[in-house]
């Protein structure tokens, strides 16, 4: 029997040679299984057959532990031998939808081509595996590299009315993967800054310091949007008393995750910024915590700039996340609404405060 | 800017000419709003993007509500002179699935071409119309008949020990839509029967009366196998002591919608096997409910068979009906289990109580 199974290429691999490549399909669910195979995988097509847990209220989306087949299935499978590797889509919801996202080959001596299938579709082929079918795959991928281009992040100020060097960063990523709208990754992250500015402009409040909306470009594949910001205004970073990114959906607010330097963690400014965000009785309010800010926003970290991201109701977001289905009627214009809300009080919040975070006054 | 959407053909429609039909997009809500269009729809693809409401726990799916557009659109559409109709799948999730079903051209005096979109590919129709926007969809469909081919319905007994010739039967439809595996509609309809069967035999409990498995054919295009069935076993359906179908999925149980006869809706029988199910403390148990039993069980009705559709929870049906997602992974075995065991006991009682429905002993 014969099938057409959905699959999205991902993102870096090599193509195929022009007639495909056509092998046998071994089943792996993680890198033991796959050093246990020996010899199994030369001359094959490995499936990662690793399930992302469903989504869990208190320890997120399982996203993290899963994502690696994806980003170094490749370089795995290549190491044994393989011709080419399939994973399982990163998701715990699919209605056959295949998801994408950027793999490494990093050391790999061969770049075989890679591709993510459904998690249907990984399930019938591990059931067909099991009872003893052999399952052979015509992989076909064209994917390629355009080379590199000029592009440039989007930036617009909310002048501060007395201390207008020192800045709070507002933002989101502008690029999404090529699949779908990038609705929620991250075309809401940029709304909520720019509807953030316009919404302080239109109620004619202008705070001490200066608002700076930032739209990062190639988030997705190389953070040169944000590695670059930090770069070119090293000098000013000193004056940055806060960036802010969003970019894990327009869902839900819930707060903050903050990661700065122990000595900001006290003083008066960081009482006064928590007070004011419990004011409005956000499940997680402000949570210390580091490594969970936001890609583009990180590369400001070294220069000792607090770093703020977004924190929203996360069930769904990888329900969508690098697929087609990431578009902007999964956006609900209450959720994002309330986000926005709350990214114009903070950003006013830090931008007024009589000092920055760490400080006394 | 050109894109390729992913639609499906509906069931029954013609095929477009080989080159394709391409024409501007009319978007439409219902049948009102293609009425005021006038000539407007002249010439042109008619989108009918109704939404199928969410699930409701009480009121159900609102699938009964939406569906018609996939079944009288393009006659509809062909009234007013369009050239093609697309219509907004009829489920409330998706994840850019398109959902299929059957269409029917009824009356219309031209057969014009007809598919699903996705809800989002509606709904990004929409927004582009709304904001003065000419779409332009260039629609290619292969669609043909084949022509009619025997086919049978599967049929096993567990005889009855005292009464043979009164029967039970217990049943799920064989064939499935084209796309996806027909996983919930309707292979665990039939595996519900089956597996009934396999454990009465199994735990060696042989009723008075006979139980009958009944696999139909044909039941998405046109019922064949169930009205074959009537017909052809007429002079037996008088011993037809009950016909249960389950066609809404393998998800958990909530009881059965009974329909039956004025007459048969007291007696110690019917009083008897209320109890019966009380004992397992289902959602709702029975309720004799006229309409809601199953398809193609329904042919019986005439005869006065009492007929007992089985009701499941129904939240995640429509999300996967007549989809490439209708898959086997989207079966919880838990959940298959106390349907089968609901079933078989159901099966037994009706086959092994004293008197029929409607009769006291």
């Amino acid at each position: 029997m014969k099938m057409k199974l959905p699959m999205l290429g991902l993102g870096g691999s090599v193509a195929t040679p022009r007639k495909g490549i056509t092998a046998e399909v071994v089943i792996v669910s993680n890198e033991e299984e796959l050093e246990a195979l020996g010899e199994g995988a030369r001359g094959k097509i490995v499936l990662f057959n690793n399930p992302m847990p469903p989504y869990h209220p208190v320890e997120g989306s399982g996203y993290g532990e899963t994502v690696r087949f994806r980003l170094h299935g490749a370089r795995l499978a290549s190491e044994h031998g393989a011709v080419g590797v399939l994973v399982r889509s990163v998701t715990a919801n699919s209605q056959r939808t295949p998801h994408t996202g950027v793999m490494i080959y990093g050391k790999a001596r061969r770049k075989i081509p890679a591709a993510a299938v459904t998690i249907e579709d990984a399930e019938m082929i591990a059931r067909l595996i099991r009872r003893g079918e052999r399952v052979k795959v015509r992989l076909f991928m064209e994917a390629h590299r355009e080379g590199k281009v000029p592009s440039a992040n989007v930036v617009a100020e909310l002048r501060g009315s007395t201390l207008p060097d020192e800045i709070v960063v507002i933002s989101g990523h502008l690029d999404s993967w090529d699949v779908g709208q990038g609705a929620h990754d991250d075309a809401t992250g940029c709304i909520m800054a720019i509807e953030s500015l316009r919404l302080l402009r239109e109620a004619g409040l202008r705070p001490r310091r200066t608002i700076r909306v930032v739209l990062w470009t190639n988030e997705e594949n190389g953070l040169a949007g944000g590695k670059s910001y930090a770069k070119e205004h090293a000098d000013e970073l000193a004056q940055h008393v806060a960036a802010i990114e969003s970019d894990s959906g327009g869902f839900d607010p819930r707060g903050f995750n903050l990661e700065l330097e122990d000595s900001a963690r006290h003083g008066r400014a960081m009482l006064q910024l928590q007070e004011l965000l419990n004011l409005l009785e956000l499940e997680e309010s402000l949570k210390v915590k580091s490594g969970h800010s936001g890609s583009d926003i990180r590369p400001m970290k070294a220069a000792g700039v607090p770093l703020l991201g977004l924190k929203v109701e996360g069930s769904r977001y990888f329900d969508y996340h690098h697929t087609h289905a990431d578009t902007v009627d999964k956006v609900d214009p209450g959720e994002l609404n309330r986000c926005v809300a709350l990214m114009a009080f903070t950003a006013y919040v830090l931008a007024d405060m009589p000092g920055r975070l760490g400080e006394n006054w």
